[in-house]
């Protein structure tokens, strides 16, 4: 099967690129520069994608942030700390990010004929994120698949492999697949290390906690 | 109620933006320019908000050019002649577009708060373009509702108001609302005057032709 999928250059997303291509799948990734502060994720993107030989494109869309609001992502506003599920980690959210991404790599995996367009969203996602749900993915697949009809390849999916699975599996997975973790990039700060405070960094201590696969990051703290 | 558009400077949204003022909204536009041959619209696009004193934002997402494949509307491949209808205007399709541009609307609605985000679609488009048919539109509303679900309005839908009408009656619609028609740009050759023989052209022709809005626009042929 031919792929297409999304590479943020996280834990999650360098794991289901492993995993598609255990799988025996022609995997072709995208990246997507938005002006976000954590651009070391970028790096690690490329890096694991060439790592397996995967054809991987960072698309610059940088010009869209003034139609996305100010987010800790992307904006000069301090990004907040601690776990996900607090109310103030909405200040990580850009409304309708998923969707901008997807739609971006469903018209180029309408390009190359692909025949599914991956992403890495997982149910640990799902409280803060509602573009991280299995509803939402079955709903856009459905409303682009009839957006470009006969196109190409009319039955064009979008698939989330991880979508009912938590981070700390998802990590189970990627080390049974030959993930290089110390090349995956996690946190929110524009920092050199994972700062170890963070949201992302909270969650992804936690993943390898609960997973007992070993955590090669290093923190700051 | 607030209301965002997408503006591309041609006459079905000039038309939109002109209907959408005259029922008392409150109207923000966006245009994108994705390295479209035909920049022209965009600088009537801005043209016509500044007559209307409609806050404009023109978005460059050119990055994307290599996601979404050859088209005669983006490279350098001969524009059809002739009716829209036939085979080879499919050639005018960039794959996913609109979701493209709705999607990205739609996240700038969500920042400003907006109550709807607008799109100039009409009947005579539904043939050739998938993604301009009322099922797409229901569909995609439904899904970036889902993936916004609590974010500032839960409510937002998208809305197509002539997506059940032809561009004869958007001619009429717009003559009604004082629209200039001289202002617009419909051509999709990167001409200085309309072609007058490319499908958009065409059916511009034709929209006046027969709705009896006179037709101010000077064509080559």
């Amino acid at each position: 099967m031919k792929v297409v999928m999304i590479l943020s250059g996280g834990m999650d997303s360098v794991s289901l690129m492993h995993y598609l291509v255990s799988q025996s799948n022609e995997v072709h990734a995208l990246s997507f520069d938005y002006g976000q502060r954590h651009r070391k994720e970028l790096d690690c993107a490329t890096k694991c994608a060439a790592a397996l030989a995967v054809p991987h494109k960072v698309i610059n869309i940088s010009g869209i942030a003034p139609l996305v609001g100010k987010s800790a992502l992307t904006d000069n506003i301090e990004v907040p700390h601690g776990h996900y599920e607090a109310e103030n980690m909405k200040l990580t959210v850009v409304p309708n990010r998923n969707a901008i991404m997807l739609s971006l790599a469903y018209g180029y995996a309408c390009t190359i004929e692909a025949d599914a367009l991956a992403c890495g969203v997982h149910s640990g996602d799902h409280a803060i994120y509602p573009d991280c749900r299995p509803e939402f993915i079955e709903q856009l697949s459905t409303a682009l698949a009839t957006g470009t009809d006969g196109h190409r390849n009319p039955k064009l999916k979008i698939i989330a492999p991880f979508v009912n699975i938590d981070k700390g599996e998802i990590a189970k997975i990627g080390a049974s697949c030959g993930v290089n973790f110390s090349e995956t990039w996690t946190c929110y700060e524009g920092g050199d290390v994972h700062c170890g405070k963070c949201g992302a960094c909270t969650e992804r201590k936690e993943a390898f906690r609960d997973s007992g696969v070993p955590d090669p990051t290093e923190y700051l703290a």
